[in-house]
């Protein structure tokens, strides 16, 4: 074959790797921070009443009835809402939007692999600050005049841990120069005091992101939504009008409303979520693994006695897949989404046969 | 309010605009070139089986499931296809794919209305070669040493016309340094002769588009697909991982799959759709029009007596919506999306109410 020049147009990117999604029925899936349990059913009756002749036609192209009930629910105007195909696309549309700046954007150095990805593939200069010993970050490390946008997760993944709203109002307080955005994809597991979405009010350069993969039981139906103010939203839509007019489809929009409408639900499901994650944390606790405190509906935890790549092996031998990074500074750690009662009891006891008791 | 500096940050792109969404129940919308029919009775069967349970979890990553069915279809193996969030996403992903060279990529001045914004928006240097008078493609208008890549629809839009397979051969013959992007959107209410689909297996620098927003009636569940070389394949992919890992919900992927496994339900839509058109065609140029030889679901149709948009904004007061562009050497002409044999009847009485007949 001869020389093909046409390969020397082709991207030169390393793409984000994301956790296995194993195909087997029988296995206990606690790697990818799924919920344990399943949407509203008011979403199983949109499916009962959707036409399939609607389907010829396309979507609303801002999705605009999930925009609305999202605005409603948050105390706020559709101008301040933005909805794409998930919070990964939420986030790369923001990168896009907003990081256009010669100065580096700055993040932590342990939190969503995603951020560095969407840097190179977008050719955004960036800088990463370390998280402390303790993996709390440090707001003052977020500080400058040099930085040509902020972003981070809080609660933070993997970490688990949250900074407060204060922590959130310093950082904006030391960057009212650039873009600041907030990766709230885990908020609705946390304590009160964590969530900042109200201060979008008070600074106009602070854009939050969320998602309906995690609390809302949604990740098959790819949803994410944005908040900011509306000039931030308009350049949010322009962005996605250059790259895909019509990201979300009329099924995840109409189940997206649903859900949303259903708070009731919603909460007794976050409820759930969350007792069931206190008791496993004490429970690891008492087997002698270091836990801090979750503000999400996974753990982060650490055995001092046995290495986090044995266990993990170990388990996934058994059928219970969690997540191991071959990182540094998080190879000593497993990442444990919160499953059902059930599955949590069965992933204690296989741990409990790994160490022998 | 003092100067906010965060606004130098901000993307300056123009995006495309896309045809009026009219949410009216009353209207006749024959603007946005869906489907007259909906999608195979078995989609319905999809979401009665559909369990809520399932939307907690992640998609495929890759649409596997729907790379399958395309491929077994096609007679191609699965690493030949690519499956995206609807085809603007796959054609999206392509260019940044393959469009990184220096030289600029080439496609025809009147051709869909995206092709700039991509290139705008991923800063794809681009030259535009002018259509003949009769709105065919020059074929030698494409060849050139010095593109950095090549891209048109066919059949085109929106003049509906489509080249021959040979006529994409002579254009890979004199493009082996770069790749060549086929968007074959219409492809399926086109003659034979004019799929060139076959020709990834001749070419490695060929990857042709596909949407499920057309033939396959499934414009509102954002569907599309390309086919290529497994080399090209993996850097789409790549693409995708390093943009959004799960770019179709669960679904789309689901209910895709059952529309490509009904052929027969399949191709008796095209047959409607398509006698459709001709009668139609013959009644305009019954009433006078100039109705180039369509090869897609709309005419792009011509008055020498009456401007285009007196026609158009006659019709939009009596809630029938068809296509006006108010650009050079298309504003003579009308859009005209094929719609159900009432549909057409209704506008076709109210384009002789318009001529006073």
């Amino acid at each position: 074959m001869s020389e093909q020049l046409w390969r020397k147009n082709l991207i030169n990117i390393t793409p984000y790797v994301a956790g296995e999604q194993p195909k087997s029925d029988g296995i206990i899936k606690l790697n990818a921070n799924e919920n344990a349990y399943p949407p509203s059913p008011k979403v199983r009756e949109i499916l009962d009443r959707a036409k399939p002749e609607d389907m010829r036609r396309y979507p609303s192209a801002d999705a605009g009835p999930l925009r609305e009930a999202l605005a409603k629910r948050a105390g706020l105007s559709v101008d301040n809402v933005f909805v794409s195909n998930g919070s990964d696309d939420v986030l790369a549309t923001a990168f896009r939007a907003f990081f256009n700046s010669d100065k580096p954007i700055v993040y932590p150095d342990i939190t969503y692999s995603f951020y560095p990805v969407w840097c190179d593939l977008l050719k955004i200069p960036s800088r990463t600050v370390p998280v402390n010993e303790d993996f709390r970050i440090d707001a003052k490390s977020l500080y400058g005049e040099g930085n040509g946008g902020v972003v981070f997760a809080n609660p933070n993944a993997p970490t688990s841990l949250a900074e407060s709203r204060e922590f959130v109002k310093d950082v904006l307080e030391h960057n009212k120069d650039c873009i600041v955005i907030v990766d709230q994809t885990y908020v609705d597991f946390a304590d009160d005091g964590i969530d900042s979405l109200d201060l979008i009010k008070e600074y106009d350069n602070l854009l939050i992101t969320h998602t309906f993969s995690k609390s809302r039981s949604m990740a098959g139906m790819r949803i994410g939504e944005a908040y900011g103010n509306a000039e931030l939203i308009k350049y949010m839509l322009a962005v996605k009008d250059s790259y895909n007019s019509y990201p979300v489809n009329r099924l995840s929009i109409e189940t997206g409303v649903a859900s949303v409408q259903d708070e009731e639900y919603f909460q007794s499901t976050l409820r759930k979520v969350i007792t069931t994650r206190e008791n496993v944390s004490r429970q690891l606790k008492e087997l002698g693994f270091d836990v801090p405190k979750s503000q999400t509906n996974f753990l982060f935890a650490k055995h001092p006695k046995y290495a986090a790549k044995d266990i993990f092996e170990f388990l996934r031998e058994k059928g219970i897949y969690i997540r191991y990074f071959n990182k540094p500074r998080i190879d000593d750690r497993l990442r444990i989404t919160i499953g059902t009662d059930d599955e949590m009891a069965q992933m204690i006891s296989q741990i409990k046969a790994f160490m022998g008791k």
